[in-house]
């Protein structure tokens, strides 16, 4: 604590990111993507490492938008690029979410947006999902300043229908509703098909995941282009510039690499669908994920007790120590040799449990 | 102007960058370095293209941190990273200013500060230059929230002496007082060397400009560590990894390559002196510049109307429509042969006037 930080500040309860370890480890504490960008865009970057770099880039990031847009079936004009989606969700929640009424999101879900609210003086309540952990759309029929669902949510996994998220749309035609696609790819529907329809809908969505560019820091939101218009407004209140000339090609690049993208989407669907199969197996809670990563729930162990086995074996995963979910684990789905350790060290571990 | 957007970003006025021209112009109006970084920094970020770049970033920029720390002669506690120096320059005035008391700083000065004020809901008060464009450190003993300085200031180019700065810092303990270093080492003295004598002092610098990476967004603040801690709660109140790994590379490298720096920086000052004088030569009034642009001013033209030549003779130089400088071009040094054509068309120019 500082004298010199404004009372903000001083109230900040700032974001914890996953661990970044120093030393080698299966690392599946952070969601990132096990298999490593194409080729094509390691070379388009090679190729943007230049002596152009003295000058700024596009601040528009005009070439980048339109790939995106091509991508997605919409607009340049409908595309916002940030300097990932967190930057984006952050310019969202500036952008539209009034002062005087509170933002609704699921008590269990990506625990960024509390501190986004913090940091803008907003205020939220936190709206509990079901005993099963999904959510209910008709819970989000209350007065509210704006919504934020992550779909699939964050950490259960668990993805709404777009017909589910049409009825928080139409039950909420005042509102901006955040739809954070950050895992889309891995198993839901996107909304982005919904926003002719709806001009308060805006669905962000990240090239962190998928596109196996944490590293890079790009992230979209897709809307109609008066909150586009909106989220161009405070970047500019903000940081011209957010995106670099490399980071610009890179995802240039691996937009239209569609080849490998979905093959590696195909083998993580894969693998997330048999480690779910041997955990239930084996006597695991496993929350049904249409992510890149899996909520699970052991009987007969704490979730911190296992977390700090697997840590000890240089297996890295993430535990919540909030409510509701300070009993769960999440994995995130790794390479088929990972998370074969990964099962195995489990398995071991239990049988070890169950002996004593 | 839409119903989704809150009331603060209705009333936002966001920051016009310089132009980035799509066509082929001598570029001098966004005070970009004319020289490419050295090979060593292309180098460097070649090889941060890689598999890697599907895991995060470092969130902390630890060795960047270090690095720089070891160039600036402080002690990595005492550096923040961030995506370009317009970020950290708001996480500043977000973390530090508070809501009750204006913040200061000259009326001809960077034009983001009031932008920053508008979006995070603060107030300022311009304090006026003086009539030579110098700012008198006098002004400064007045009731504030914070102080920022440019040194040199933009757009007049025009620095204050270490003790000068000294005089504001002792004026006002109470205060942060942000020295905006973004043009420093083109020929004023950096603050850096001051910070462990004054707990208000916060230096903000960026590679844009003497470490030609404009392009790449990469920015530093140092002071002491609460004002560092201060700075990291809001940066981790909205963007974890603001920092990109390929930027991370070049930039550490960058901050080794020392001899590039060194010989672009005298060569631009070099340059610099040349133009002045040979503008002085045909009758312009130049301010004495210790950046890496000048500003200047013809007794017989207006600044749009010469802008405009200039524009069609394919040089981009800066026209500010702003009270006090809008009779004024800020116009970057380039290279050699840049400034030479420059100082051809313009001398064509005005020598057509007087014929008129």
């Amino acid at each position: 604590m500082s004298r010199f930080w404004n009372e903000r500040t001083r109230n900040l309860k700032p974001y914890v990111p996953g661990e970044q370890p120093k030393e080698t480890m299966i690392k599946l504490n952070t969601n990132e993507n096990p298999y490593p960008p194409g080729e094509s865009v390691l070379a388009a970057m090679r190729d943007a490492v230049n002596g152009g770099l003295r000058l700024y880039p596009d601040p528009e990031a005009t070439e980048l938008r339109e790939t995106f847009a091509a991508y997605a079936g919409v607009k340049a004009e409908n595309v916002f690029v940030g300097n990932g989606s967190d930057e984006v969700l952050s310019f969202a929640f500036d952008a539209f979410f009034p002062a005087e009424r509170p933002v609704l999101f699921p008590d269990v879900t990506y625990s960024f947006y509390p501190v986004y609210c913090a940091h803008l003086g907003l205020t939220y309540e936190p709206v509990a999902l079901k005993d099963d952990f999904t959510i209910d759309p008709a819970d989000y029929r209350r007065e509210n300043g704006g919504i934020v669902i992550a779909n699939p949510n964050a950490p259960t996994g668990i993805a709404l229908s777009l017909s589910e998220i049409e009825t928080i749309l139409k039950a909420n035609p005042d509102s901006v509703v955040v739809i954070d696609e950050a895992y889309v790819c891995f198993g839901a529907e996107s909304a982005v098909a919904l926003i002719d329809r709806y001009p308060n809908l805006l669905v962000v969505q990240t090239m962190s995941k998928s596109h196996a560019l944490a590293g890079l820091r790009v992230g979209f939101a897709v809307g109609q282009p008066e909150l586009i218009d909106g989220l161009n407004r405070v970047k500019n209140a903000f940081n011209s510039y957010p995106v670099d000339r490399v980071a610009q090609a890179g995802a240039i690049a691996s937009l239209k690499d569609s080849g490998t993208i979905d093959a590696n989407l195909n083998t993580i669907r894969a693998t997330r669908e048999g480690v779910s199969v041997a955990l239930r197996g084996i006597g695991f809670d496993v929350l049904p994920s249409s992510s890149n990563f899996i909520m699970i729930h052991y009987w007969n162990c704490s979730a911190k007790r296992l977390f700090d086995h697997l840590r000890k074996e240089k297996i890295l995963v993430r535990y919540f120590n909030l409510p509701r979910i300070d009993d769960y684990l999440r994995v995130t789905i790794g390479t088929k040799d990972e998370m074969r350790t990964f099962l195995d060290t489990v398995e071991d571990f239990i049988n070890s449990l169950d002996k004593n």
